[in-house]
């Protein structure tokens, strides 16, 4: 597959909000890293490490900082934030292979159903009585939308896509392939060696501009709602339990969960594999480094974390050995201590 | 989204089976917690935690114990499990939107599939042949029933839900979106440097009222099947591995793997990320605590747990590298312990 | 459900590779374990282990080494690598009981997809423009596949299966129900507070051979592709990251997560919900056992791991705390050592 797109530099400058030091009508067909771009390409400088890189590239253009303009042996867009430019080209440069617009015929949208201007429904689509779509927004092939679920505008859902009913999403949310959104919370009532269901009365509400990974679940509230606030990122194969909490501009990495009733803050950074206990509160910039275990709140912003470093199987064993005995070698070093004051105190 | 529902209470307790202290005629159109209850609402006290509240509630009824009577100040649902009692009436008060009963227009059903009376067969569902489908169940739409799968009386498919062939699920049992039983367990021969597939020729047997969390997967047996039975409790995106046995009333929260043909026993709970290796045994009444990773059997009933506490990384840093060098460290106390013996012997 | 397949014990042998000894026209109608099997199934001697069941063992006919001819009491399937042969036997008993052959009508296939002859596309599958799909192919429902992606001969994907635009995918590759090939990989430039989309403009490509594993996800690459190589086998729940590079033959169990941009080798092992984090090289023939965390480069084959183990939770409770105390205790062991070598001098 190669479908090229291509932009004169002075465009890109003008798209992105950069000042062009060089050639506006050089043409740009692609993208690349500042080692490896070649003609026609424009490559980015955001990492100080990849400086040594800038005399020799053979880029038609970097994207760069002002400070760094007199080293740039080509053609220069300047910006304070160049990553923020690089992710701003990028989206100018990415094609969307999907079908037509428009409702394919094979859809089942229900006459209740609201749809905005604009609203693409790809084949095999279930819309639910009462759901509502807001303008100018994508349902790939096989999305189901439940009952009074609501879309805000310019919703993105990739294909086979799972909402429950009564689920509320913002605008500009871009949901992956195999997400499901307002599943049951998991709650049950022991009774006699059974367990009784308890039917999840609340929903869920996603804010503007969220991404959902591939294969997230969030589940639907027990009485309130789970929440997901503005621009919060899920990278895929996350699970987030009823009437959680996620605080605006928080990202979590892949495979990550996080149990119920617990609130993370805002600007936290969850890295992969994390688990978050439930009932918990952690307060904004935290950030968890992978496959850590949050087993109580967190009041400080700060990095934490939990786990023992790899090393070799067989020192792992011993060392392992060791840890389950902790405790008593602490014991036996006290012991030591004691030995040695009581030896002071006789000399 | 609000469709609301309203009971007398008196109606509630006869339908769940409660002591009536109060005034049967008083209207109930929602649930809630003892200290968030407002009019029209009915709150429940399971929690002596929460009993700090009952004086000032203000929801119109609460469900409690019956020893706490005396102290509620408004009318009062009397049961020796008020949790029970709260799970009972969130079922009562459980609304589902889907869309209409009978069988869908798009559904593609083979006609030497059995459909028992009173099914619902949702848009785009397909039903392989010879699979069998029980009376009163509800298949959402996108669902896949393999061949010759069997669902008992009153299954709940909620949409997107993938059956392989040759699965067998009681009544009652419920099934969210995205979850797939019977893809095949993973097993290969290694044969030069590669791997030959070992075809996975067993099933997979659900008991009855299991219930299977949004996007777990339960894989098919190699030889004999995978078996899940009665009341056995899955959150969202748990791995069963093929062979694998569950006992009854086990609960397993979100993100847990369980390796192949290992065996958890009954009434066990299992925390979220939990991981337990292939071919080990576990009995009934095990608790395991969240990410704990089990490897060898487990023999007594009880709580067990691994890994380590969160901490700050600056911290944990310095305590994650004594860790590798443990086993050198409790070398150097015997060591230290061997000379304050010695010293205590020329005394 | 039974669907009974048999094969004479000669047919057997010729289509493994055996050599036969006994007689060929027994006729063997199932596989099982030696201690299990009985007339008319085949068992299989792989795990020394198990041969002290070969005497008594009811089985028709089983797979051994050569060297264990002369204790077989009953026919025997002659191999250098028995459990091969039992994979083998696997394959020939496996019976897939999907729908039927051809386009269903309910199919939505582009003009411009080009299929290969004997392709088999399921109900409500969906072809995006470009695509091409190899000869005898078989998609089940429900199944998409993106504009411009590629399936190699022989391709075989369960129902439900997503695959994005811009995907090159092998000969003879197995997708599980519920994967997700090619969504977008995890990329975002922090700007203010807030975090702009870095769109993923890499493809993503599998070799031949490669099995991946229901629910288990595989990202596109940011600018360059995510690629898994030949013949590699990924369990279920799996989250590959952008750009991430998987060498041949590698078999990664389930629940495991690499982060962007590293390299796992060849012939690797990697265990249950293993974390891989970024930009990491692991060398070919590593070995992870369950939950290990990775955080550096390997550079040697080899086992390695990471975590504690299980045990009673009262004891891991004192024993974590004194793992958060770790290098204090460890400056108290050098403090005693300095005690006694002073005390030493002193005498």
């Amino acid at each position: 597959m190669k479908v090229v797109k291509r932009f004169s530099l002075g465009e890109l400058a003008t798209r992105i909000g950069a000042t062009l030091e060089g050639d506006p009508d050089v043409v740009i067909e692609g993208l690349s890293t500042i080692d490896e771009a070649g003609p026609a390409q424009l490559a980015f400088l955001a990492n100080p490490a990849y400086a040594k890189f800038l005399p020799t590239t053979r880029a038609s253009a970097v994207i760069l900082h002002p400070s760094m303009k007199a080293q740039c042996p080509v053609s220069a867009l300047l910006m304070p934030n160049p990553y923020a430019g690089y992710a701003l080209v990028t989206q100018l440069f990415a094609v969307r292979l999907e079908g037509d617009r428009g409702i394919h015929p094979s859809a089942v949208v229900h006459p209740s159903a609201q749809l905005g201007k604009n609203v693409t429904v790809g084949a095999n689509v279930v819309i639910e009585a009462g759901a509502s779509i807001g303008a100018g927004s994508y349902l790939g092939p096989g999305c189901y939308v439940g009952g009074h679920t609501i879309l805000g505008e310019a919703a993105y859902l990739y294909p086979n896509v799972t909402l429950y009913e009564g689920v509320s999403i913002g605008a500009r949310v871009i949901l992956h392939a195999g997400s499901v959104i307002g599943a049951d919370g998991f709650g049950f009532a022991p009774d006699k060696g059974r367990f009784i269901k308890i039917a999840q009365l609340g929903g869920v509400v996603l804010g503007d501009d969220v991404e959902v990974g591939a294969n997230t679940t969030i589940d639907r509230g027990a009485l309130g709602d789970t929440v997901i606030e503005d621009g919060v990122k899920l990278d895929n194969q996350i699970q987030i339990a009823h009437n959680v909490h996620i605080g605006a501009h928080t990202v979590i990495a892949a495979c990550a969960g996080i149990s119920g009733s617990s609130r993370v803050g805002k600007h936290c950074m969850i890295g992969g594999g994390v688990g978050i206990a439930g009932h918990l509160t952690l307060c904004d910039g935290v950030h968890l480094t992978g496959m850590t275990l949050v087993t109580h709140d967190i009041k400080e912003p700060g990095v934490y974390s939990s786990g023992t470093a790899i090393e070799p199987n067989k020192s792992w064993r011993r060392n392992v050995a060791r840890f389950r005995q902790l405790d008593q070698w602490v014991q036996r070093i006290r012991e030591l201590e004691l030995k040695g004051a009581q030896e002071l105190k006789k000399e």
